[in-house]
């Protein structure tokens, strides 16, 4: 027999936990400045030891590594800190999907402005600071492109394979290249392939770096410019829309997947790299809450979800669309002509 | 039988979570300030509805209910929001325990400024803001006394009644006294009871309002001033040292305790409300992480496990220690002459 439930008390935690949440973000911050994981990757497993090694006071330390040891980022036993596996995978300077690098990007002075500036953005439906980080040539979008390829390799594989899956492609359209990885995986995978590279000209610098770097440089062709301004050619058989329609409302969308479609060959296809959540828009919470992170920082942007994407692709011109992979946080939908 | 663990795939989404966990916090403050809880409990309950109650656009209300549902701070279902228990009782405005006052001490300024120069800290040992919030007559604390009223009557209570277990007191010191609630529940369990409380002296008009307001108003004596300089006088049975020796060092500490001792008669008490983390520093969570608030805030203060507080107490001349009760995410510990 189960026994009753017991009365729970209602406690104000929940509130309190999400006061002091913003700590979380500068302590993991402050952690990757002083190089605290890298540190102890090293071996230096003690507040002693991790101090010494990073130039910062004992008492520091220890309060700092107790910390992420409560948020989940270390491991203790004893006085000895520990990394689990995503911390030392991740968190590690010295390990290939290094991250650190991403906070200069999510942490923009930028996007931390925005956030100060929620109640106006939630009284007027979109970011307190007009045109967010929209504007051409922002800075921001080279940070995001540098930072973001490491973590962006696998998932860019896992796409470009899915997607010869439906037939090679032999002219691709990466569209809001960033760092590249997208149009560069496909081109890996398959050497007959031409990659038509658009971005704005700063951040198309970082792609063009990162297709040399990986042996496909003279199969990528940059296109500098607004993806909206930007003529971009006909005859492509498939374009990439990776993490882009998020940023802009929903018939600015439908207007430049027309533009998309109209540049594809009959039956090409455009893969479409969203985070999506749920039609009840509160899971899964990873995508759900990046609609959070448009209202704070973009105009008019949002998650979308299937159905919008969906009925988007339509409206523009596209036949039939089909959630085709998840990625983790992201999914891939692909839209055919 | 069980089935072999299935491998974990290793991914980032812890580190991406604390990158936007700064986001919770300001989407709670712009909730609180634009009365989005005390809309649905008046029972506006669609994004179009709670938009019009609380002046904001509806796009900006959905997404941010959205995201308030994700961190169960309301519930959804279809498109209607609702308050689970701990919202509707500490979030709606019209709620007695309505804790929305309390963002602006716990979001003051001077503790978001902390928090951004945090790797100084770390790097020094102590607040980058010098003196931090401990400078005197520092308004926040008058905001802490108004702000934490409501949220402290029931611990306040538990307190005295546990406390009158030990023997009714007479004289009562009241250290760093705040909304004073601690000495008025003593006052009120027991008509012979005086309270003597100490603090800012603005701070200290908070507690007198208190006093009256709830009717023990000529029975608590105000000693305005530093705690560490006031002269407490002595003959008191009873010195309630609630939420104040985090603030400081363990020799500040302990030479404070040795004045609080020397103001009690033989067999007094002194009983400290604390935040008191269990010997590893990392668990409970709550009281764990406030070491990092006080790193953060303050020049020299930490969370004390109990074998720190009774030391300080043995070596301020109390005769043994004990821990009573805990009151959530607070203990109380007494201290015997």
């Amino acid at each position: 027999m189960a026994a009753a439930a017991p009365t729970q008390q209602v406690t104000p935690e929940r509130f309190f936990n999400a006061m002091s949440a913003y700590q979380q973000t500068e302590a993991v911050k402050t952690a990757v400045e002083l190089e605290v994981f890298t540190a102890i990757a090293e071996g230096n497993t003690t507040a002693v030891a991790i101090a010494k090694r990073c130039a910062a006071s004992e008492r520091g330390v220890r309060t700092l590594c107790d910390f992420l040891t409560i948020h989940g980022f270390l491991t203790k036993a004893g006085s000895q800190y520990g990394l689990p596996p995503d911390s030392a995978a991740f968190l590690n300077k010295n390990s290939p999907a290094y991250l650190g690098g991403a906070i200069e990007f999510l942490l923009a002075p930028r996007n931390r402005e925005a956030f100060t500036l929620l109640t106006e953005a939630v009284r007027r439906g979109g970011s307190a600071l007009g045109e967010g980080n929209m504007l051409p040539d922002n800075p921001d979008w080279v940070k995001f492109a540098r930072a973001m390829m490491p973590v962006m390799v696998m998932p860019a594989q896992i796409t470009a394979a899915e997607l010869r899956k439906g037939g090679e492609a032999h002219k691709v359209l990466d569209i809001a290249a960033g760092h590249g990885m997208y149009g560069i995986s496909v081109a890996k995978q398959n050497p007959a392939a031409q990659i038509y590279g658009c971005d704005w000209k700063n951040v198309l610098e970082v792609a063009e770096a990162n297709a040399k770097g990986m042996g496909v440089g003279d199969r990528y062709h940059l296109m500098p410019g607004s993806a909206f301004d930007v003529d971009f050619g006909s005859g492509y058989d498939l374009a990439l829309i990776t993490n882009f329609l998020h940023h802009f409302d929903v018939s600015t969308c439908t207007a430049f997947l027309r533009k998309v479609c109209q540049s594809l060959v009959a039956g090409g296809r455009a893969a479409i790299v969203e985070f999506v959540p749920n039609p009840d828009r509160v899971s899964p919470p990873g995508p759900a809450a990046f609609s959070m992170m448009m209202l704070g920082t973009t105009p008019s942007g949002d998650a979308y979800t299937f159905v919008e994407l969906e009925s988007m692709s339509k409206d523009a011109g596209f036949a039939r669309v089909e959630a085709v992979n998840s990625l983790g946080m992201d999914d891939l939908i692909v839209a055919y002509k």
